[in-house]
């Protein structure tokens, strides 16, 4: 038996929501309930308002007590969409990770989880280092969570597969409708630096990518990565040859497309100047700028003299991607799990951990995945691309993507054409 | 037994398609197997590419023999969103008319199905008036679909249920991610000229209004219907008084809404002209314009002298609100239900018709509808609007209209917050 602080424990939620987040914090609160809390290790369990901000808060108002809670509304809670704690986007520096600290000694924290991406790793590697240089005890967990899918050392992130499952039932719809009025449609998704949600659009297909010319792929006929520069001239022509094959076009393209420099193509397109955020990125989600510069692109390329535009329209996915309340059964299971996993981690005396997703087997009737633990340094801050062999040429993903994105995104509907 | 014409019928489907507007193409296929091909009386069933275009093409090219359909096939692509056959915005005068009944006579068509909106009533109406002028025997029949739900004579349309039910979906998963890191969210659907589908929004609350003030209702906390004239300056003082108290703010908007002289809004606030259609329209759908302008419009209005921007996205739904590939189950059912009906006034003498939709029980558990019988000028080229007992005051709808579309919409997941 390892020798564990006695303590309260502090779970928050960070970063843009997902379908599955509160699974996550259903898991933890479980966990630790079946763990530390019936060994009387952890005293109380302390949900933090908003992550950390409630944390910092003087007095108890930002934080929630958990402890009691029945398995019931847990269950309940952890089948609900979006952050149930209420979530941040405060990327903690030096001086904000003090006060977190100070936040844990004034409750008597001992375990501390925190449900985000690679910010919240990176948060809970410089509160569990500032701990430990203090000689205060405080063991730290970061669950993961990102519908960008962009975390390291994980097979895939929690929030991503029910993601994926909108944009390939959104691109499935939307390919149906397309071709029953035809022009060209474009489709822009989430994920400025990695076009996993992106490439999941071609999931709508039904099938893996043969390597055949765009004109003759089932829809979306072109999708556009961060990961691959996006040229403008190659995009028109992409567009033209399909559009003049099929009287149809229909596009996929991540919010994050760049040119061959680096730059983002979103800012360059619209029509006004952006917002740009505390972070200096200009602001692409919950506006229809992208979508609506390529379209003006599309229609002014594509007019012939003296003839008529194509019909041109885009559609921007928003918010409504990440929350919709219908998720990935496996994605749910593995919310779930990651967070039960954070909570056994702690029992099991680990000091500092990222718990990862490990798949164990590739088959679609019989896929299956683990938890383990990283090093929160190996995930912290850091971010995941696209990978070479999920890429195929400039304008489409791989079979080995499908092989990859099939199985997490639960049973599709089967259409039939005439 | 009436007497009857022999020959073909021919149907087609027009307009934006829906979620369900295949089930009502699959009804009239198998109401005709059943009753008037079973009789003799129809040889082939012939289904129409691109609606009308298909029967006035020359040849054979735009029309696809149904007759020999196995059922199987039938009910996968009844299940199968978006228009089978192709749809048209072709919306027929005299001289286009002209061209339907040449087409119908030259394939030997006497008996005539359109799946569509008011246009499409209008064109059996016309194309009905002018084969009986022209001594020509031809049945027409009009089936009801738009997921504006604009059609008169109906109790609603098929395609609104399943559309009512992806913008209550969109909306309760979003108002929680808007509840989870607060700000102002504004969403914009669909319906141009009737707020059916924007009032829809008001389902994700989960009951009925009470008619409490906005910041006191479960979000959304503002619904604008294009049928209540919008005002600039009260939405800024809707939005800062919810703001204000809560810190958030979940609204949603009709892309349609209009000011007190009936000019509508988007093209006002739009920062670019836009693009204006062959009926004169400037475009609404397809891209992000007037979410984007109402966006720019909070923040100004709202931004304190020397202070912090409210956080303020928009979302524009798009053309994923009316194919979405998993329909309302009471949308299906009627939808198949009209198109039966159809075949089944044709095999009863009917000379022309338009199939309504009439409820005969509206309780929640035992929600009930039957098909009957309307004028085609009762329909052709109207539009239905919200009604007065639908709307409360400037900016909700009432609990008539939650009595009225709960039912309609099919089960909605039970959310739970902490």
């Amino acid at each position: 038996m390892p020798d564990l602080p006695s303590g309260n424990a502090a779970i928050g939620q960070s970063g843009g929501p997902t379908a599955v987040i509160n699974q996550s914090l259903a898991g933890v609160v479980e966990g630790l309930k079946a763990g530390l809390a019936a060994s009387g290790k952890v005293k109380r369990i302390l949900g933090m308002r908003h992550g950390v901000r409630g944390l910092v808060k003087s007095g108890s108002d930002g934080l929630v007590d958990l402890t009691g809670i029945n398995a019931a509304k847990l269950e309940a809670i952890a089948r609900t969409p979006s952050a149930a704690l209420g979530s941040t986007r405060d990327k903690p520096d030096e001086a904000y990770c003090e006060r977190i600290l100070a936040g844990a000694r004034a409750n008597d924290i001992r375990y501390f989880f925190y449900i985000g991406g690679n910010d919240s790793a990176d948060t809970c590697r410089i509160v569990s280092e500032m701990a430990a240089a203090a000689g205060y005890e405080l063991r730290c967990f970061h669950v993961p969570k990102t519908i960008d899918n962009d975390l390291l050392e994980n097979d895939h992130t929690p929030g991503f597969p029910s993601a994926a499952r909108f944009v390939s039932l959104a691109l499935m719809g939307d390919a149906l409708d397309n071709a029953s009025l035809g022009g060209i449609k474009i489709n822009v998704i989430m994920g400025r630096n990695a076009g996993f949600l992106t490439a999941a659009a071609s999931l709508a297909r039904g099938q893996a990518s043969t390597g055949a010319a765009p004109a003759d792929r089932p829809a979306p006929h072109l999708i556009y990565l961060p990961e691959v520069p996006f040229s403008t001239d190659a995009f028109l022509a992409d567009v033209e040859a399909v559009y003049a094959k099929l009287g149809r076009c229909q596009i996929a393209v991540s919010e994050g497309i760049r040119d061959e420099t680096g730059a983002e193509i979103g800012p360059k397109l619209m029509r006004v100047a952006g917002e740009v955020d505390a972070h200096g990125n200009v602001q692409l989600s919950g506006t229809g700028t992208l979508g609506d510069g390529l379209a003006d692109l599309v229609k002014s390329g594509l007019t012939p003299k003296g003839g008529k535009a194509p019909r041109v329209r885009a559609d921007t996915f928003g918010y409504i991607q990440r929350c919709w309340p219908h998720p990935s059964p496996v994605d749910s299971e593995e919310a779930r799990a990651v967070g039960r996993y954070a909570a056994e981690l702690a029992a099991g005396g680990e000091a500092h951990a990222s718990v990862i997703i490990v798949r164990t087997s590739n088959a679609l009737d019989a896929y299956r995945s683990e938890c383990a633990r990283a090093d929160l340094s190996a995930v912290a801050h850091r971010t995941r691309h696209v990978p070479a062999e999920f890429i195929l040429g400039s304008n489409d993903v791989s079979a080995v993507f499908h092989a990859y994105c099939r199985p997490l995104v639960g049973e599709l509907p089967k259409l039939q054409k005439l």
